[in-house]
């Protein structure tokens, strides 16, 4: 998508064709900072630390991670080596594991003087793939959106979303913005409602930032917020991301999901979840019981960075001191409160059913 | 309660025996500072910009603003001038329009020579009042807790809750907080979970930090993951406060609360209010439709203020530059998802019924 009139993917091969580069998210909305990654390392630590964030975006990095371990050693230990390195990055996002799961495939038998090539090779297709899927994402899920606003002629459809799921979180486009953004692209008289999404407030730096950008009407909320605004008519539909969807339709999202999945089946309200088929995990049947939950540095509660009067980014406590925090940075939102997934290859139930209804290769796998 | 060592109430009568002092709550937790209410005004604002906050201290401090109203001037016209600012202050919380109806009560048909020593002893009433209130609000919580603890032997009782409803929010003891602090000083293994409360923090600056000094155990959470916790067995029981009480047991309290409420429904997990009588407003029948939620600025969710590393407190920008906020103050729990209120009278069901079994007095009042 564009900044200020430039087209960005939010990674992308360096000019001189080995480093990759990518914006540096845990600075933004304040500051526009792009990074080259040099090293696995660089890479492993760009998704710790969350310089990257959102499950696609995560698997595209890991993927140009593995490229960046083979740079002085195409062996098969530093192959497993990277690949090890990376699945230690973070725990609830299988976009990663599927995306080093599709690096080795494509790199284990391969000679090793053509390791090099043949890892970039599936790093740009993994990242244009991701592309052409949000996009997909988008057309199919443009669709609902049009449905409300054929039904509300005259008035604003208003959408609420969690964190960030928008271009930022993939290579482009986004998962749950790209029905939104296409919407908007068609003229549809769209609004949106974005959490904040404490404690690392993607939603208010991250998702405010692209709408803005884009020029999609929007307004930040606090997470608290969501259940007023739908008791009392304000939001249609809600569509958010998730970092992990169960073979039976559980979608492990951002913190606070869950809560939102609540407030929108108390009023009726469809809920939606966007993602591309590398999120879906066949082989987790209770998402609820089994899909591990990231826990964070107490510090990211406990402490909010922001821009300071001066113009210098700051970090301020929040919290009373010595208190202790909690962080879990993901919940689990069961699919019986989802109305449905909306995919690449169109919305279908959130059930395997459902699920398998789309991707049929997958009737036989899973556990 | 005890502050350091030193009990404190919320709010008092300075030496001088005519100006009112308060502990400023804008800069908890990161300063302790009291400040002295000389005037009318003085009160009005320290409500408005919420250097006391609390739908009971809220009250209270009306009462003392009454009496700076007529300190110059004991005509009807100074009194229901000062009535009239004071009522503007803020449109949620019932108790502020009790307490200036209980002063106006007191006053009315006094001789001017005598309104302010009435208006003293009324002020002075009515925080003693409430400190009843709420500390028999606590004896009648505790065995809500003890009935738990004696359920699981050996482990701890975990108590969500959201916002401040402590004594900082009342004149001492708290309504939510009141069977905390009764259930720890017998003794009993209790631990809370704070919801920071966005966008103003009162759980990770005031409930944090009084439950800190009063040694209770304690975790800040992000308002996003109470519903997790839940999910996982981590929440025995949610006791939260109210800022008006709607003759059919809708409480509306600090935005969020009501998915909360959704959450423990959702996970069988009992959901108990505490208040005192002054919050109940018998005239609403349907307290979803009917409370008026106060819209406040944006910035209080742009900007986030906090304890900066050189010590100052600073305000920082969070959200994106340009992107526009919502900041409702408060949402309305339905009745349906409450387990039961805990009032200074006894535990009732949250209905008209329940409520009349305990104010049999308020029979005939109310629509």
């Amino acid at each position: 998508m564009r900044v200020d009139g430039t087209p960005y993917r939010s990674i992308w091969l360096a000019e001189d064709g080995w480093a990759a580069e990518i914006i540096d998210q845990t600075v933004l909305p304040h500051r526009f900072e792009t990074v080259r990654l040099e090293t696995l390392e660089d890479a492993a630590r760009a998704i710790e630390i969350m310089q990257v964030r959102g499950a696609p975006l995560i698997g595209a990095t890991a993927a140009y991670g593995m490229c960046l371990g083979l740079k002085d050693d195409t062996s098969d230990e530093a192959l497993e080596a990277a690949a090890a390195r990376l699945r230690r990055t973070r725990p609830t996002a299988i976009n990663l594991i599927w995306a080093i799961d599709e690096m080795l495939a494509a790199l284990r038998n391969q000679p090793r003087e053509k390791r090099q090539e043949a890892a970039y090779a599936r790093a740009a297709e993994i990242c244009d793939e991701d592309v052409e899927a949000c996009r997909h994402i988008g057309l199919n899920g443009v669709k609902l959106i049009e449905d409300i606003a054929a039904k509300k002629p005259g008035k604003t459809v208003n959408i609420l979303t969690h964190c960030n799921a928008g271009w930022l979180a993939t290579v482009d486009w986004g998962t749950a913005l790209s029905p939104i953004y296409h919407a908007h692209d068609k003229g549809l008289d769209v609004h949106v409602w974005a959490d904040e999404t404490r404690p690392r407030n993607q939603g208010a730096a991250l998702t405010a930032w692209e709408l803005g950008k884009h020029g999609v009407p929007h307004t930040v909320i606090a997470d608290n917020t969501g259940g007023h605004l739908m008791q009392h008519g304000q939001v249609d539909i809600c569509i958010t991301g998730t970092d992990r969807t169960a073979g039976n339709g559980d979608v492990a999202n951002k913190i606070g999901t869950y809560l939102k999945a609540l407030a929108a089946r108390d009023n009726d309200i469809p809920f939606y979840v966007a993602l591309p088929h590398s999120t879906i995990d066949w082989t987790i049947e209770d998402g609820v019981r089994d899909i591990p939950i990231e826990q964070r540095d107490e510090t990211e509660v406990t402490h909010i960075q922001g821009l300071a009067a001066d113009g210098t980014v700051q970090s301020v406590q929040v919290s009373a001191p010595g208190s202790p925090a909690g962080n879990y940075a993901f919940d689990v939102t069961p699919a019986r409160l989802v109305t449905g997934l909306i995919t690449e290859r169109g919305v279908c139930e959130a059930s395997r059913e459902g699920l398998v209804g789309l991707y049929p290769e997958q009737a036989d796998d899973g556990s």
